[in-house]
């Protein structure tokens, strides 16, 4: 089934606010799949929509409940997302951080008890948009063990940075796993084997079945160095915020258990201060990049499909398009 | 020549008031060299002095010019290296960056007109001492490619995070590409092979051979992930800062050229306002890490042998140890 942009967002908007969410929960919680779906990320679309919407009829996502910012510093914004989806958390973050970041320069805001944040580089891109250098640190539940262990204690924690460029920001996006999740879940619904490097199993031996990588863990991209950086990221989301480890955090993809009570941090900080020819100095460095055959700048290929899919729709699958119709009837 | 903490520093120092530089500047740098000696780190140590000098012999190092400090936002500092070391203009902003950070929350301290930080942990270590949580950002002369590309284009570029713990911070500090430079020369040096995987040629073909591999380009950690890591490092330190890019600076291993003028940020953050447990719980993520056989924190190993080091003293190489008596005495 293709959608025009309008129709897409009404239909998954419907469905939040059948589930009780406010008109901006359910705003904002669409606005982000729908983003995903026009830059050609449907794994962050609105194949979410279902799990996300059984977490709130079991209550692990808590949709009537209203996040609550502060500012515990001068240039410090704390979100409680209050177990609701992190959408809107995030984005009455950063309400209140651009504006502070503008006065002072830097700003930190934190997002705690929280829930998936999808697409992480679209956050920074926003913050980009505003003149702003982003970087972005999430969790997620654990997929990835520290080196030399076997246990998964770190999600693939996404790691996003985006800086302000004309006509688009730069951004930069990825998760710290040598490949997301889904492929190996993919392989699983299909049957195949998966490659060697991608996974381990239970004991941490390699492992080509998909089956036993899913209990296992996946490989950190570049070896000790990509799971120190997920340590990293982990610190800077869930230590920084307390809220849960990726270890003790529960599923995305299911309705059991305890809101997973994850976390997501933004750093912003204006170039201008130390730099007023950024935007110069930025063009020097990508003349540089793009004039060696073969090489294209993070980030490019997502506005190309976001302007194309803009004007030809997105296409849902028809059996997905059913479900969301009767759950944003119910 | 098995030299005490002591003796060595003063060995180091008078190398450097020797070429007209400031008890101040003579002393960052000696401490920054003592210290990576004391970690194990003697590719960042005392072998590097003679590069050092003779860069300031040549003017490459102005060893005479003051850096200067500004504040043009109020989180935010730059120093001007001013082309000396970046020992005590990373020493000296530290010095502004501190107590703003403990006023605001968050800091940016950026350095341009810099050279050779050195061991990037030991700055982020220094800032965690105080209680913060630490990023820093610096680039080198060019070494790897863009992602398909065949250009020596950014550094290996150090990315460094710490953050407080007792009784030492945990200290992260990585290069980006797969492995240093150092043991590429190495191999040279000894007329041996490299492994594939280390390095690509000036064509951008894989080669086992250290020369050629000394001429191309070092191949980053974790593929396309670790080349968008390096040039998100290049954009935070070099394009922040309005310094060289990598492929503009001239080596830090001669005295030909101009300054190499790279940079370096460092971005620091209050971990007390989002979370007031932040020290608990990091113990519990150490905790679940360390209950994994065979895993260890990163930065311990260098903790270890400082300890060990500073007890038993630090030796050095008889030739290196006769050139710089004999430096320290011009």
């Amino acid at each position: 089934m293709l959608l025009d942009i309008q129709s897409l967002h009404q239909l998954g908007k419907n469905v939040f606010l059948s589930l009780g969410a406010s008109e901006y929960v359910s705003t904002c919680v669409t606005d982000a799949l729908v983003l995903a779906e026009l830059d050609g990320i449907p794994s962050h679309g609105f194949s979410r929509i279902p799990f996300y919407a059984d977490q709130a009829l079991s209550g692990k996502v808590a949709v009537k409940a209203q996040a609550r910012v502060s500012t515990p510093a001068p240039t410090v914004v704390r979100v409680d997302a209050a177990h609701n989806y992190a959408f809107p958390a995030i984005t009455m973050g950063l309400e209140h951080a651009i504006p502070l970041c503008r006065k002072y320069g830097t700003t930190l805001l934190g997002v705690t008890h929280s829930h998936h944040c999808g697409v992480a580089g679209h956050f920074v891109e926003r913050i980009a948009r505003e003149g702003f250098i982003a970087l972005s640190f999430a969790n997620t539940p654990a997929a990835i063990a520290p080196w030399n262990g076997h246990k998964a204690s770190f999600g693939t924690n996404p790691l996003a940075f985006a800086c302000p460029r004309q006509p688009h920001p730069l951004v930069i996006d990825m998760s710290l796993s040598t490949i997301a999740r889904g492929k190996i879940m993919l392989a699983k619904q299909k049957g195949e084997s998966i490659p060697e490097g991608w996974a381990l199993d239970v004991e941490g031996k390699a492992t080509t079945d998909p089956a036993r990588a899913l209990q296992g863990t996946m490989l950190p991209v570049g070896g000790a160095k990509g799971a120190t950086l997920a340590l990293m990221v982990e610190i800077l989301s869930a230590t920084l915020n307390g809220a849960n480890c990726a270890f003790e955090a529960s599923s995305l993809f299911d309705a059991e258990g305890a809101a997973p009570n994850i976390a997501q941090s933004f750093i912003l900080l204006d170039p201008a201060h130390l730099n007023p020819n950024f935007p110069e100095h930025l063009e020097k460095l990508c003349a540089h990049i793009l004039g060696q055959k073969g090489t294209r700048l993070p980030g490019e290929r997502r506005i190309q499909l976001r302007e194309k899919n803009r004007a030809r729709g997105i296409e849902i699958a028809d059996t997905l398009y059913a479900e969301l119709l009767q759950r944003a009837h119910k």
